[in-house]
């Protein structure tokens, strides 16, 4: 991919900011935000970069306007440094789809250049233990890009081979009931002994003490799931983790266990 | 989780640095080594983070000891600070399940955190456009912890639902087979116009560029696929995404396409 010269005159830079606390971010998001005449996002993602933002042209932008704000960013990248941010993953349910459909649509030509970040499976993974050790899958339970029932299909593909899975957007105003879909259709599959965590605004402002149940005890903590919160359902040998007798968070063996004695 | 205080006695940190290249490790990645008396990784993570090693008491284990690795470093963190380094995020495929399955074996009670970093599936992602843009799934194709027959069955449910697979270690002597056999799950499920992407260490020494193929033509690529790869196979609705005519990686819509007009 061209990426903008050290010094360029023009060009855009997909940002993946990381969780949201700064100290999460990469360098390199950092630098590239630095070196941007102008600087695009929603609301949310700019606050939590705003000792970045200084001297800078900022252009906010609102959820669901993401194809206005593909094609700005891209028309100011003709003649300016433009970074256009995303929470997370730049490439994860990030602008950078989106971003990069609509240049290829408008013909232009333009330096580009993706900057990954920590995405919230990650993010999310790393309060609550190891819980995806070895292969997992990340599934949105947003069903305004893609119909239900094919998100309904996924679930029920990757629960069948026991893999953990990391839900991003398991609930919301517009959606309440999908992630009550997704516990029934996990419980074809597995026994209630299956560890699942809830993580509040993990690694970013507001993160609350993570709730770690199982698959049998989920009712109790169906009210804590929102917009806010990233959920892991373990796999068929994912476990919970103590420590003592504390409750700490979930492990999903990655196979030692079958190799060595430890 | 209990995370070292500020300025903790003893405590063990497992950080994610990220995929090799110092810029895409995260802030607090360099402050917890920074802070550390003892950093314990392999050769290779250790190299790719010489200048915060300085002072430090470094331990440098082998790749395939790493329940050696994590008993010390549990055994250290008794009484020092100590970093267990680990190369992308440390949850994935990384040190964090072993030294978790070996802490709470050895009933120890100490500070423990786990500092997340940039996965190679998102690093790789992000060399080639947005191939990740939804949902997908990780699967290491390592068969040394993992039996064969449960790694193709996970291959198979996932191509089954259409979902992009990011391979980890697709390819090694000791498994040269492993990567044509994944190729075969594929094409039990996909036309031979899905693209495949092969990124050689993405965003660390020895990055090559990145290899954008078909199912249909990834005979011709095969060798070049090893256990410094990194493989994108995309999903039912990727694309090759082209600048002009240049070919410049993969995109996979992520449903814009099915409400909007751009």
């Amino acid at each position: 991919m061209p990426s903008p010269a050290e010094r360029p005159s023009n060009g855009l830079w997909i940002v993946g900011i990381g969780p949201g606390r700064n100290e999460y971010m990469t360098g390199r998001a950092a630098d590239v935000i630095s070196r941007s005449e102008y600087v695009i996002g929603n609301d949310s993602y700019l606050d939590s970069i705003r000792p970045l933002l200084e001297g800078k042209q900022v252009i906010r932008s609102s959820m669901g306007k993401e194809i206005e704000r593909a094609k700005k960013a891209i028309e100011l990248a003709q003649s300016h440094t433009v970074s256009i941010v995303s929470g997370g993953d730049a490439g994860v349910y990030g602008m950078a789809g989106i971003v990069l459909e609509v240049l290829e649509h408008s013909k232009e030509k333009i330096p580009v250049e993706i900057v990954p970040g920590v995405t919230a499976a990650n993010a999310a993974a790393s309060l609550i233990g190891s819980p995806l050790s070895g292969d997992f899958a990340v599934i949105s339970l947003s069903d305004l890009l893609t119909p239900l029932e094919v998100i309904e299909r996924r679930l029920d593909a990757v629960f069948s081979v026991g893999i953990p899975v990391v839900i991003y957007n398991p609930r919301s105003h517009g959606r309440p009931h999908n992630f009550a879909l997704a516990i029934e259709h996990a419980r074809k599959f597995y026994p209630p002994t299956v560890p699942v965590a809830v993580v509040k605004n993990a690694l970013r402002e507001g993160q609350a003490d993570p709730l770690i149940v199982t698959l049998g005890e989920i009712e109790h903590i169906m009210e804590d799931v929102d917009m806010h919160t990233t959920v892991i359902i373990g796999g068929s040998e994912s476990r919970i983790w103590r420590m003592g007798n504390d409750v700490k968070g979930i492990i999903t063996p990655r196979g030692y266990h079958r190799k060595y004695v430890y």
